[in-house]
C-alpha cells in the first residue's frame, strides 16, 4: 500500500472510541468523537500556503486531505474537543514508502508541525512528529475497510519516557444525505 | 528482533492499564492488572506435555515462559480476573520470522489453542488464533525497554466483524524482594 491509496482508504466518516492512559497517574480517559476525513485537490489555495510555507513544491506533494474531528471526553463534559486540520503527504522520491506530511495545526500542540511517516510492509501507517518540548508516534491500520485501529504515544522529547499512550479503534459511518 | 529476543524482552513483571472497546455498543471498560512473564525450560513436565498434545517435538520449540495476570476491571468490580498460562513459541524451519505459539490455555476461552505469529520488520509481534467460533488478532509491541504496547482485536470468525477491541500499555515494574 503507498500514501495515496492509504488516504483513500480513510476518506469518510469516522465514528471514533479512544482511550487514554495517562501512564504516570494510571489513569484512563474516555473519547467519543466523529471524525470527517475529506479529500483536497493540490490547487486548494490552503494546500498551496501550507506547502509554501514549508519550501515545498506542490508537485511533490500527493493527495491532501482535510480531517476534522468533534468529540466529548467524559473527563470534562463541557472541554470542546473541536477542530480540523489540513493534512498534506510529500513522498521522498527515492523511497516511495516513506516521507513528510505537514501539518497546519497538529492535535498534540495547535501548532503547525511536519511529521516524517512511513508504511511497513503489512500497511500500517507510521507517523513520528517532534515538537518543542515532545514527539508523538502514532500508528494506523486498516483492520478492514471499515475499521481502522490507531495507536498515539506522546513520549518527552529529551529520552524514553512516555506520557500518554491513546488508542481510537474507529467505525466507518454511513453518510445520510 | 527473533522470537527468542522478543521473549527475553518480555521477562518481568508489568503493570497493565487495558482499555476494551465493545465495538457494537459503542462502550468502554478499563481493566488495570498486574503481569507476570517468567522464563521456563523446555525439560518442564508442563512444556514438554504441551508440546506432546500438539505432536510437537520439544526440540522444534524455542523460549517456552509462563503468563500470569490479576486484574479488576470497572465493569464488574466483584469479577476476577486471574489467571495464567503456558506459551510455547514453535518457530517455522524455513521462515524464522514465523511460527506456531501453542498455549495450553486462552484468554479469549478458556481452552487451549495454537496461533501463528511473525514478527515484521519494525519487531511488532503479531499473533493470529481461531477459535471455534472466533479469531483473535494481537499485536505487541516495544516503545522501550520498559513500556510494552499490545492490540488485541476478536473477531467473528464468519467474516470481517470485530467484536472488542482492546488496548493495553504495559509498564514494567521493579520486582523488589
Amino acid at each position: 500500500m503507498n500514501i495515496t491509496e492509504f488516504v483513500e482508504r480513510s476518506i469518510g466518516r469516522w465514528r471514533s472510541q479512544r482511550s487514554a492512559h495517562h501512564l504516570a497517574f494510571g489513569h484512563f480517559e474516555a473519547i467519543q468523537s466523529v471524525i470527517d476525513i475529506v479529500a483536497m485537490t493540490l490547487d486548494d489555495p490552503a494546500v498551496v500556503d501550507l506547502c509554501k510555507s514549508y519550501n515545498i513544491d506542490t508537485k511533490a506533494a500527493v493527495s491532501p486531505f482535510r480531517m476534522s474531528w468533534d468529540g466529548q471526553s467524559d473527563w470534562d463534559e463541557n472541554e470542546v474537543l473541536k477542530g480540523s486540520c489540513i493534512l498534506v503527504p510529500v513522498p521522498d522520491r527515492d523511497r516511495p514508502n516513506r516521507g513528510k506530511l505537514l501539518r497546519d495545526q497538529g492535535y498534540a500542540e495547535t501548532m503547525a508541525a511536519a511529521g516524517d511517516y512511513y508504511l511497513t510492509e503489512d500497511d500500517t501507517f507510521v507517523l513520528v512528529t517532534a515538537y518543542d518540548r515532545a514527539a508523538a508516534e502514532e500508528k494506523i491500520w486498516f483492520v478492514n475497510p471499515n475499521v481502522r485501529c490507531r495507536v498515539s504515544l506522546i513520549k518527552t522529547s529529551a529520552g524514553t519516557g512516555i506520557v500518554t499512550a491513546s488508542f481510537s479503534s474507529e467505525i466507518r459511518q454511513e453518510i445520510k444525505n
